[in-house]
């Protein structure tokens, strides 16, 4: 079988490369570090070790690519208005989407590019970092989540989909776990990711200093709740409790910058609209008005505008 | 009579020296300035001419002024609390304090610390800074709208005290204006108050920087139809109409940074009470939610930690 990835960065590079370590056949779609990855590999910074892979299958243009089985996706969010001239040169008919991407919509907008694909969602709990060409820098966790996506919103099981997958990232030594609702699952991270993510930008600061003040983790908590309804309103039963228990393992987390912290430190263009806006538009056609998480992203497109590709 | 101005920075130095110039017997207190002032008097640097008044009435301890028959207060409202032990000193009998500064709850404060007072409200419309010891450089406009206080919420229409206090204003030189109904002025001022001087901090943009982003500026409105809502449910009728007003009075105006920006810039404590939280409670107490306010809050909260005298 053979796997693509679209997007060698922080993610899809990290992940590429441990399943390539561990002799998948592995084919990595590039742009800017084409040519450095084309003569010199892959190196992966790792915590758990460090491991370079000399020799990879690296393209430039997707036509050249041979038709996957399996394509992870793990573009930013911002660039995926590329997807819908790369999906259909690269996945196999049948074949496997899996979207290694952060918020909502990803999925829904994959279905319809490739509608004979099996679209599935990973949700990634990993902290990493390009540093230079081919180069991933791991600092820590690593943990996906995989759910297979319905377009009615339903839960669809545990699929062989999932399965197989799982099997694959668990033998190359990726912690992984299912879940048999991707729309709950995905909503569930936005409630760590939607205080996290924009205050850490807007506030220049870590998760221990926004939990620090009283003001902004009583703010963080508000979010929180405000995004627990969204996802109740919109169907998925999360419980009002997970806020309290995000906030406590946060408090218990390593320290470290959410990744559109460090896009804004890059001068990345910041995922505002999966990230915020596609779950406020989600909420308001379910007839509830996420007020504070509209500040919140109201605020980030203004920080937006200078980004490179922004506004 | 003699007038007393307590808080000699880019407000109080400003308007007294304004006043001294005209030969109004006015006393200064000071602090941190004090010896500079005393020695060498006070500069005002400005748009309308500089001047200098090399010999003022200077003091440091508030028991050393002459009981005074108007008191301007012009310190920060981060300092009120030093008002206690000051103003009971300094207010004659039946004396007029007039108080020079943002937000709410400041007259009601007052109030209470001098009953014997008529304790006036006067809206500042003033860009001005403190630029060293006795040094004020008055960059922009200049007006000020007095109306008196009434405990019970209601007009007071106009009051001998704010007439008089116009003519000596007015006569030295100042754009006067007076309002009967001083609680629905301090909320108009807010309208224009909240939105620029929270988001000026927070995203470190000036005014024509956050109505040029369309986010932004739907952001800044939906904060001034915030306020205009919370006015209205103290009983204050602002017109809705008032918003769109004040953006493209704004839209007009010189391009300058809001007060709570200088005092963000200086590493001052922000006056996120009297602008935000007591607003904010005011509206609270009136069964209405200023939700979006509240996040501006609480980020500011975060922003205050740091600065001098910070919670």
């Amino acid at each position: 079988m053979k796997y693509g990835v679209i997007g060698t960065g922080a993610v899809g590079g990290y992940y590429g490369s441990l399943l390539a370590r561990n002799n998948v056949d592995v084919h990595f779609l590039l742009h800017n570090d084409y040519h450095h990855v084309k003569e010199n590999g892959l190196i992966v910074e790792s915590v758990n070790g460090d491991f370079s892979l000399p020799d990879v299958h690296a393209y430039l243009d997707p036509g050249d690519m041979p038709p996957c089985d399996v394509v992870i996706v793990s573009l930013k969010t911002t660039q995926n208005s590329q997807l819908s001239g790369i999906l259909p040169q690269v996945v196999k008919e049948n074949g496997i989407v899996a979207i290694l991407q952060n918020g909502l919509g990803n999925e829904e907008d994959v279905s319809r590019i490739v509608p004979g694909a099996i679209v599935v969602g990973g949700l990634c709990f990993l902290c990493s970092n390009k540093i230079g060409p081919g180069l991933i820098r791991h600092l820590d966790y690593g943990a996906v989540r995989f759910g297979e996506y319905r377009a009615d919103g339903n839960p669809a099981g545990l699929t062989p989909a999932v399965k197989m997958l799982a099997d694959v990232f668990k033998s190359s030594g990726i912690e992984t776990y299912l879940t048999e609702d991707l729309g709950r699952a995905r909503w569930e991270k936005l409630v760590w990711n939607m205080p996290f993510n924009g205050l850490s930008v807007i506030l220049n600061a870590t998760t221990d200093q926004l939990l620090a003040c009283e003001s902004s983790c009583a703010l963080v908590r508000e979010i929180m709740m405000e995004v627990i309804s969204g996802a109740q309103h919109c169907g998925f039963p999360v419980e009002d409790s997970f806020a309290d228990k995000m906030i406590e393992t946060t408090k218990d987390m390593t320290v470290y910058s959410p990744s559109m912290k460090l896009d804004f430190e890059a001068e990345r263009r910041l995922e505002v609209d999966s990230l915020y806006w596609r779950p406020i538009k989600k909420a308001e056609a379910a007839g509830f008005n996420m007020t504070t998480s509209r500040v919140i992203a109201c605020q980030l497109d203004f920080l937006n505008k200078d980004t490179i590709g922004g506004i």
